[in-house]
């Protein structure tokens, strides 16, 4: 398997070291648009147990860089082409889906992303009804891949991703029917500022976060979608190992559009911890503007205002020295068990900044985001996962996957509730 | 009197209808970077009691427009000479002082603007001490204008402007010891979104805004001054005219530097009314560092945050139509009257967006920052006011001063508290 993994920034950086440590691939060039970046990212290898700090064996022949706008689909075709990868791994923002996807789609080349293409609002009633939803331009696509063979793996990461494996591994192994898949995300992650008190960084891709976070979000109810306004139905849950009550609110996310397609369950919602900070932080963003991705003109120069947002803010990525804490994702399942009775379950997976950084030198939110795709095409390059057209992480077997993912030394946990 | 008036925004525009009434000048060369702006504004034509949208007089042959960039010390001067103008009237952004300010001394002229030189704050103590104050690199080069005989005239819109003529006034005509000058701004203006309901936009630059507010308030007490946190010693204060309480906090403000320099107050202070979504905002900005004059990097361009931002919102220029309230400026006076008994009085200038719009086409607040640095300029043209070097508006005598503001139909007000 040759990869072409496009996206040096906070989840290409760590998929790097992550993938270094394996022999199911022969080869990954990654791309950035910024090829110093993607360099970097090559030349910097990590000792397990030593972190960054201590980066000091040669490079690995098997990782190179290139130059590449992720935009721009016949240049990423032709790399594809030049470089004589069998498989595209999508590691930029989502608004690069679907020239991303396509380029593949041409070359015939697999592909893997960690979310899917973006979604439209409903024109008259958005925080009723879908318009446009997440994914729907690819699942669009399907039959093209179909006929040409080729598998398209969306939103397979972490959430999305991992919290779709088990959905499918709930429904398979423990429950006779399913009432609500719940998916929640919370942490207690503190960056320190240079003068060691808490600041304020946003620990994962702003963009992505206020694209989220902002869209209306979506629920699964009774066999349909629709949508509510913002930061709605607000809830405290119990994150496991210390983390503890974090308040949580419904956010527009994959897993929602993915797990009704394979799984059967009454309701599908996704929340997220966010925090009051966090959620005044985006709400004044929107008021002011400031989230839209439409250029405004400023001294004869075009910007996006949430670009600017973006470069305004430290890279997720260099913030693992500062950080402090444990991120959890989950699926919460509620329903009926195999022995018949009321059962409740929430699957997890946690990973500690502390342990992230030193096995790997990456922080916590982003290695989380990282490993779990790169579990997902060891299993495509064995062949124990097969398929073909546009598929979600629940559409594939999650027993041998979350058995590999303990095999990376990253163990994932059963709590009864 | 030729004046080269630099800054078409929101200002600008509303010095034209307000000059264009009057007989004491021979011409406005009106300047903006984008000269399309400019003309805009000079041929805009506002017949008195029918607004803007009735403009259908002919263009005023005393007004012209040409393109200048106000950063460009060496253009400024060209202009000045080019168009024989004898006073340059500044009305844009303050960081823009210096390179004008200069430009006008080299070449000759007058110079008037409603803010003062930037401060920057104290490198190691900023919420304690002073660093380079507001108007102090004017305050500098007073000699050079004192040795041209040459008046440069700052802080001359309403606040500073209005405001300061208020407490000369207070300390001639009402008090024999002033205790506390306190510059007081409240509104209770709102703005209608497209659909009617109320919305988040700023009714004043907010470039400027932001400079006020986050920078340390700066206060002076017992013949010094000091600085403190933003957003310090909340306090209600009661604005007339059924504008009602408002929470006002100190801010930095020119009134505080320039009071003192001629009247004895033993402390002297200005507080701004808010509120709190405003604060809540402004706190925002600066948690994210969108509030930051120093360029980042946006792919491939460079751009001040606090740029975005202000192109993010709207134009404050354009919102009179949408706009709904009075906004009210004024200077709250305690101490020992003149009968040798406790006095306390506030002297106070309300505008209502309504009457602005209907009579000049502007909107409240840059209608009410517009109108008294033309009150001043008439009284300089007429002989009126005199002097030599760089003044405060309290180092003129108040009375011809306020009479004359009476006669542009827009008094001021006096309530003993």
């Amino acid at each position: 398997m040759r990869i072409l993994l496009v996206g040096a920034g906070g989840v290409g950086s760590a998929v790097v070291p992550i993938a270094a440590r394996r022999d199911f691939f022969d080869h990954i060039v990654v791309a950035d648009y910024d090829r110093s970046r993607a360099q970097a990212v090559v030349s910097k290898q990590v000792k397990p147990g030593q972190g960054a700090a201590e980066a000091t064996s040669p490079a690995d022949a098997r990782f190179s860089a290139i130059g590449l706008d992720a935009s721009d689909q016949d240049a990423v075709e032709a790399a594809l082409r030049e470089h004589d990868c069998d498989v595209l791994f999508n590691a930029v923002d989502p608004r690069f889906d679907m020239p991303l996807f396509r380029a593949a789609l041409n070359a015939g080349a697999h592909y893997l992303d960690m979310a899917m293409s973006l979604s439209r609002p409903h024109p008259s009633r958005p925080y009723e009804l879908t318009g446009v939803k997440l994914g729907d331009e690819q699942f669009a696509l399907s039959p093209e891949w179909e006929a040409k063979d080729r598998i398209a793996l969306v939103g397979m990461g972490v959430e999305p991703g991992l919290a779709d494996v088990f959905a499918r591994y709930a429904a398979d192994h423990l429950f006779e029917s399913i009432d609500e898949i719940g998916i929640r995300d919370g942490a207690d992650l503190v960056v320190e500022g240079p003068d060691g008190e808490e600041t304020f960084a946003p620990t994962f891709s702003i963009w992505t976060t206020i694209e989220e976070c902002l869209n209306p979000p979506v629920i699964w109810e009774n066999g349909d979608w629709h949508t509510t306004e913002p930061f709605s139905e607000p809830e405290v849950f119990d994150f496991p190992e210390g983390i503890g009550p974090v308040e949580c609110v419904n956010v527009e996310h994959e897993e929602v559009l993915l797990v009704p397609r394979w799984v059967n369950a009454r309701r599908v919602t996704f929340k997220y911890g966010l925090g009051d900070e966090f959620i005044g932080v985006l709400r004044t963003l929107h008021k002011l503007g400031l989230d839209s991705t439409e250029p405004v003109r400023v001294k004869g120069v075009e910007v996006s205002p949430r670009d600017v947002v973006a470069a305004s803010l430290p890279d997720p990525a260099t913030l693992g020295e500062r950080m402090r804490g444990k991120t959890c994702a989950g699926t919460w399942v509620k329903g009926v068990g195999k022995d018949g009775r009321p059962r409740e379950v929430y699957l997890y997976h946690v990973v500690d900044n502390e342990w992230s950084m030193r096995e790997y030198g990456a922080q916590a939110v982003v290695w989380q985001t990282a490993v779990h795709p790169v579990v997902a095409l060891e299993l495509l390059a064995r062949g124990t996962w097969k398929g073909r057209g546009v598929l979600g992480p629940e559409a594939f077997d999650p027993v041998p996957f979350l058995d590999l993912l303990n095999e990376y030394g990253s163990p994932w946990h059963l709590r009864e509730q």
